[in-house]
């Protein structure tokens, strides 16, 4: 037998021997629980402190991109936060990452009609030279174009990808605008190209708003100039390039790494009366990108969890389980605090009970998916039926990932939710100036605090537990 | 008698003799021309020249606000685009006006808490010192609040002034909207401020794109910085202002006055058969601000001049007079081209039949109304009976204005109508960096070549004249 069929053969043997253990004791949330979160769900609809939380940080503190100034104003600004509302316990965990910045950035069509771009840069774009970088354009219609392409015909040029995204509920257009941006750059600079150029990842077709967004580049020496147009720009410049003359581009981009930076993830905890040391785990990012005041990316997901946490608070007893608010830095460029997280929390994996972060907006949750253990299914029934009255849709049949920060920790075996919300307009605003409060409705947002004080109140209330331990779901596909 | 009252009793006379006189001649239009008016306009509606047009001018010069290098390029294409669509006659006229450019702006709030601003600086601004102009800011919720301020409350402060427009399909707020920006500036200069700042006169709540436009000034030593905050950005000064802490803010504006600049107005005519000195006179202006493309203001009144005159020359005769389609130099910064138009022809006021300007955007026409002599109603009905079916409205009761720069030879005594358009999303655009061609519809642009199409043709083959003489209509309001 070979030895790793035999491992498997071991690991399906002990997975036999939990699961039948595990039947009896079905996980399920008390009724008296049940009841209770009844009230707190109708209390939330009702309750404006998330409203007012994503006011104060994108009014107080506004643009945070990881490693700013606004960066160490945001995480005193969540410290502060935390312990006006009355958390139990609040502290930091730093987390090191490249600090890359943007100083300036210029573009503009040199020939044949000149005319100025909206341009913006993205994350780990190298800077071109001072003064700039002219080039012609050469000009693909999706990332396989420019994977095809032969490099000669690419060589000290500016690549052009102008892969279309449109509106949809799930926003999964995103899935190939992002792995445009991401890896568009790379295959570009190995194929010799003198810089990179993407149609914004992004659907506000109407909007002088170019969307930034971290590449795949990893330090200085992968780098070259990477920036996108607005979808307007985008639109003349596709335009001019199909009256088939040569297109000549000039960037002049004034970005690029210095260094490293150590933040770190903000933490704020309403601590549990009878298992202080296990945690549900909800959050947000607390960086956002620079362009806008970063309200649904991810203002939103910071205040609904700060907002869920403190109705779970202002109750007359603590819960059994502490409710654990993680405000994680720099998401935007690679997940940094969702890893350092994950690394640093490697060994409580089974102390935490379920999580997830709110990374999309602050549209309506309409579907709630869950990866926990089959005995907790119940549970996760329990849960469905008291968030049902608010428009969320229960499917059993798909895993659920835990958010974006929050994957890595799912990814190490902890039992994750997801609570998937109405991107329709998500891209609109995603990465770019447009990112400001007026894009929150009140009454969607108080939904989802809703949400998220029901499933975590009943999840720290439940019999039992829904299945966390290292390596657990590891192939459940939800953690990428 | 008073001087006075027997000059007006001499006039009533002379008015009443006039009327007696031109009743026995009113103006008609021939029932062959009406029905050849009626298959141009249902030409027109199916016809793609102006939206060509626009998307040309946009695309192949774009941004050209006067004096730039495209105003250059901008003239050379009018003048090629013209020829090309096989105009008889192309000309220009010299226009010469105060040149003011806009290098760089950049502003932002220093405390209590720092963050950028969207930000543009409005015509005629004077710059501000190298490195910027730090100062706290004054704020009033209108112009009143501003006229009606003791100086030394603003002394030495920005003074920001929060006037609220909303849309609506006349686009009325504008007028108060515009009052801002033309005097806020002025006031606030005279009684000492350090700058000017107001919340863009648009309607584009949720876009970070700030409204520029001309202020009062008219020279440099009037002038002081003033400048435009996008929407949001004044939504989010107001929330820090109405927390009740002194705000500082920073402007950083390289723009000003650089001498004088020599423009032109490039005029096209389809010559008239029977006489071709006399003149129906129609267009747009060619300036556009510098920040969007300019395609609704006013790339689409030339568009639909352009587009008209063309369909009119497509016909198997020339009409009985010459249809002029003037594409305006330098509206934007004070109605320079139209000013110059207005000098240069002050003489020929009797030779223009009839005259209006396209420049509210591409919406669709929904009202005519028009300044004319009593007996050429009846061939305004006729006109009006011909492009009812395209949705427009004659109101006899209001005067005809011209338009834009075709407001200053109304102003002379030139007989005119107003063509009203849709305004209800111009706001959202005008002035900004979202003015591009995306924003034009295609059948709504045909229906306004339909209605110019149809006015030029039925004015030029009319049997008498509207009453064009020098000081006629000098009473009606609508030139101003």
């Amino acid at each position: 037998m070979h030895r790793l069929a035999r491992f498997n053969a071991l690991a399906l043997g002990l997975s036999l021997a939990l699961s039948a253990h595990a039947a009896d004791k079905a996980t399920t949330i008390p009724a008296k629980a049940v009841t209770a979160a009844e009230q707190l769900r109708d209390r939330a609809v009702n309750d404006q402190t998330a409203y007012e939380v994503v006011e104060s940080l994108t009014t107080e503190v506004g643009p945070r991109v990881a490693g700013s100034a606004n960066d160490q104003r945001a995480r005193d600004w969540a410290v502060a936060k935390f312990k006006s509302l009355g958390f139990d316990k609040v502290y930091t965990e730093t987390v090191t990452y490249p600090l890359w910045e943007r100083r300036s950035e210029h573009g503009a069509i040199v020939a044949p009609f000149p005319q100025p771009l909206a341009v913006t840069a993205l994350g780990y774009s190298a800077g071109t030279p001072s003064g700039g970088l002219t080039a012609e354009v050469v000009a693909f219609n999706d990332l396989d174009g420019l994977k095809n392409a032969d490099p000669s015909t690419i060589k000290g040029k500016i690549v052009y990808v102008s892969t279309h995204m449109t509106q949809q509920k799930d926003g999964h257009d995103y899935g190939m605008g992002s792995a445009t941006r991401t890896r568009g750059p790379v295959i570009a600079a190995e194929k010799g190209a003198a810089a990179f150029l993407l149609r914004s990842a992004g659907t506000d077709a109407h909007s002088r708003t170019p969307h930034t967004g971290v590449t795949g580049f990893r330090d200085a020496k992968q780098a070259i100039p990477a920036a996108a147009l607005s979808l307007p720009d985008a639109d003349q410049l596709e335009r001019i390039v199909a009256m088939g003359k040569p297109v000549t581009l000039k960037l002049d981009l004034d970005v690029g790494f210095n260094g490293t930076y150590t933040g770190a993830n903000v933490i704020g905890e309403i601590t549990g009366a009878k298992h202080p040391e296990q945690v549900v785990a909800i959050g947000g990012h607390l960086d956002s990108w620079d362009l806008g005041t970063g309200a649904i990316d991810d203002g939103a997901g910071v205040a609904i969890a700060m907002g869920a946490a403190k109705l779970i608070k202002d109750m007359p007893q603590r819960p059994d389980r502490t409710i654990r608010v993680i405000a994680f830095a720099n998401e935007e460029m690679g997940l940094w605090g969702g890893r350092a997280y994950a690394e640093q929390h490697a060994k409580d994996v089974g102390k935490h009970q379920l999580g997830t972060e709110s990374d999309f907006g602050a549209g309506k949750i309409w579907r709630m998916t869950a990866s926990v253990k089959p005995e907790a299914r119940g549970a996760i029934d329990q849960i469905a039926k008291v968030i049902a009255p608010l428009g969320v849709a229960y499917d059993a049949t798909k895993p659920g990932g835990g958010g974006s920060d929050l994957s890595q920790m799912h990814g190490k075996g902890m039992a994750a939710l997801s609570l998937t919300q109405d991107g329709t307009d998500y891209f609109d605003y995603h990465h770019n100036a447009n990112d400001t409060l007026d894009k929150i409705n009140r009454g969607d947002l108080a939904q989802n605090v809703a949400v998220y004080a029901v499933f975590s109140y009943m999840a720290a209330m439940a019999n039992g537990d829904f299945g966390s331990a290292p390596g657990a779901f590891s192939n459940d596909g939800a953690h990428d």
